[in-house]
């Protein structure tokens, strides 16, 4: 790497990140549970943080590139940390325990444990909070703490790590843009902690559902994920996987009272049309399977709800899903929500650019002179972005191949249908799937590269191929 | 439809199109069976013909559009005229026996029988030699025979037809072109034939056989596909189907003795590159089944022969492939061999365009001022060629997801594992999979899709999307 003020950066994150491991410590006081771990993993973030800040470094300028490889740098170092804990406590050797850690950061919420049930309240409830943490980012909680740089430069790591493939400031300023962001994810958050209580949920459960929800991953603490809550719970918890899964761009218009714009978003319109059209489908799919159309509607609306923002919870068993109702989940699975909001996926916006990309080409084929900029949410598309939109969907492809083909020679012998629902649920970090309950029988190297797609998935592909390839020279 | 010119040439199409259908009646007549419905068959297409060139039409000039509409509507209307003969001989239903005519045209391969060896001597010609018309291509056929249009326009057809994201004249006249691509394709396919009698293959079979290679479509006429024949014969198919999976631009270099220019193709090196890896791959994976390593290469070698050139011949139980193997499978049949080639599938050389698009924007990510131009056969392509493999791209994934979501409703309630069989090796005009022996039993409304998939595949998608929306207009 030439740039050595990567390394600079990424001390400062580890040395942020460190605050967040006094959260599991703090549980761990109120339930009598051995807390050492956590303070060891919150010191060895401070000081690697510490000796990454010491390196020598020549007085440079932050390029495109230092984003990229800041991002993934932390995020790879970050989920070594966060899986201590489950080396420790619960007994898990690396790759399982990185595995897990990944899958929480990225808000996959795929489990390698059979029996959460087991696990003490602190690590479930560190578990359950890198899913909040990952969900908006682990930089842009770092930048809304301390100022990483100044703030031109800092675009450069938010847009490296925002999901979607434009990234626009809500408001000129880099500061108060996150702030109203992480202003709309604490009150969406404390309004589900809110209403899960009313529904009957303990406060313990509420806050940790509450976690996996906001940032649509999915561990649960109970091994039967959501099925044994109230029915009031489990529509709370749909209604707010769906709301999740919004572009957070809306909710900034709505707290500007500017409701009009925010329910023109054409991502916002598709989004409803295909979740309320694949809730039909499903119901009319799987309707006999249940004592009355209600219980059908509900387990239907929850499970695309789990499955369309990649969260990932269940409250019954989706086996039961007929091929067709799996294909079109598989589908909902790759494409996910919103862009800018917590999901995994190609995302909406992506898809429907991609359509309206096919149209244009199509009609230039036999009209060559009639060429037209494509148009999004009211705007004149930059070409550039079109063109990063077929790349990305380009390497989403060859990635999904790629990792599918690797988890193929898994000695456990997984059937087409497995490994096609592990690749898919870890890629879009969904969590839940077809045909497997856990990973934790998944060999070491299928672990590792699932936990790669994970975070290839997060982050979006690009920072990661730029910190293994050597086109950043 | 505005410009009414484009009947005419259907007419002109469908009347050259019913010499062919003189083959089976002479084949008839040497093994006494019934030829009347070849005779039908004959003068149906020569009436209708006659009947679409007689209506009224304005003297307009042919545009790339009515390239495409003239292309899919003779495709559409030779299926269903193909298609009789199965009807009235095997009393195939309407939909079997259209499924079983696109699927000879398009050089697929898959079945509807379970049994073909019932199958008249003449019916079985008839069969196979669909194959041998559509491999080459059927406008391409009658424009060898006929001239169609001045030459500039036929352009428009042979470019509709053809395969491959760029089609190139080899010399500047359009009549020489045709000359010379049926000049090495007849040349091959008797070069086949004489081997195969030298393999103790008898005559008709040695002819059926090679009309199904040259084609690279599939159909046998035994039930146990060439399981049965010699070793050497199974040599000799193996080795001529990845021949016709070679782009038709390298032979005519050899033919003009411009061998080196040949051998540096580079879609060719990529192309044998992926076919001696993924032998290998298959050996591995695979040879523990087998008696012998040199049986199990054998097997190897012709079953990835016959998968990436999308043939379909078998000469054993594909059945026992693990996971991996079929994953690896799946992808050959989907990319499958080179553009100027009488495969279908993505092709090689839009494989090879996508990587390099896909590093070339990589790039400009960290360098936005570094504009390259992508370079594939030594010279740089046209960004229109790389867009619209781009599109091609996205349209071939989207196809593919609708069908398969289609298919996945079939009352036979198929596996996850047989939707997507079924999809790709109808979709990429391949005809042999896993998990499906025949399509006999698939209902009507998959049996009229995959026939779709079939085409859109055979003459990859634009035209069929063109004829069928509104874009033309």
């Amino acid at each position: 790497m030439k740039n050595r003020l990567v390394y600079g950066y990424v001390g400062k994150i580890l040395q942020s990140f460190s605050i967040t491991l006094l959260l599991p410590i703090i549980v761990g006081l109120i339930y009598h549970e051995s807390i050492l771990v956590y303070i060891a993993a919150c010191l060895l973030s401070l000081f690697l943080g510490a000796l990454l800040r010491r390196l020598p470094r020549e007085d440079d300028d932050l390029y495109a590139k230092d984003g990229f490889i800041i991002v993934s740098l932390s995020w790879i170092i970050i989920s070594i940390i966060s899986g201590i804990p489950f080396m420790v406590v619960a007994k898990l050797d690396f790759f399982s325990a990185f595995f897990e850690a990944v899958s929480g950061l990225t808000t996959t919420g795929a489990t390698v444990f059979s029996n959460v049930e087991v696990l003490t309240k602190s690590l479930l409830f560190w578990r359950s909070f890198t899913h909040f943490l990952g969900g908006m980012g682990i930089l842009a909680f770092v930048m809304a703490v301390i100022p990483l740089s100044k703030k031109d430069k800092s675009m450069y790591l938010l847009k490296a790590e925002m999901p979607g493939p434009d990234v626009a400031k809500l408001v000129p300023s880099l500061k108060k843009t996150l702030f109203y962001l992480y202003a709309i994810y604490l009150g969406l958050t404390i309004s589900e902690i809110i209403l899960l209580i009313i529904a009957k949920m303990p406060l313990y459960d509420s806050i940790l559902i509450a976690f996996g929800t906001a940032g649509t991953g999915g561990f649960s603490i109970l091994n039967t994920s959501l099925a044994s809550y109230t029915v009031m719970a489990k529509i709370v918890v749909a209604l707010f996987m769906l709301l999740f899964g919004v572009n957070f761009n809306v909710y900034f218009l709505i707290l500007m009272k500017n409701v009009k714009s925010a329910l023109k978003s054409e991502e916002l319109k598709v989004y409803l049309a295909i979740y309320t059209l694949s809730v039909i489908i499903i119901v009319l799919s799987t309707y006999k399977y249940f004592a009355n159309f209600g219980e059908a509607l509900l387990e239907g609306a929850f499970h695309i709800s789990s499955f369309i923002t990649s969260t990932g919870y269940s409250i019954g068993d989706v086996n039961i899903y007929p091929t067709n109702a799996r294909i079109l989940v598989l589908l909902l699975m790759l494409i996910s929500a919103c862009a800018g909001s917590t999901c995994g996926g190609f995302k909406m916006s992506r898809l429907i650019i991609s359509v309206k990309k096919i149209k244009r080409d199509l009609i230039r084929l036999i009209h060559p002179n009639m060429v037209k900029d494509i148009k999004f949410e009211g705007k004149s598309l930059d070409e550039s972005v079109v063109q990063n939109t077929t790349t990305f969907m380009l390497l989403y492809v060859v990635l999904i191949i790629i990792i599918m083909f690797i988890v193929s020679f898994d000695p456990l012998k997984l059937s087409l249908s497995q490994v096609i629902n592990a690749t898919f649920t870890t890629f879009a970090n969904v969590g839940l799937c077809f045909d497997i309950t856990n990973f934790g029988a998944f060999s070491a190297l299928s672990k590792l590269v699932l936990s790669i797609g994970m975070l290839l998935g997060r982050l979006e592909i690009f920072p990661l191929i730029v910190l293994f390839t050597n086109i950043h020279k």
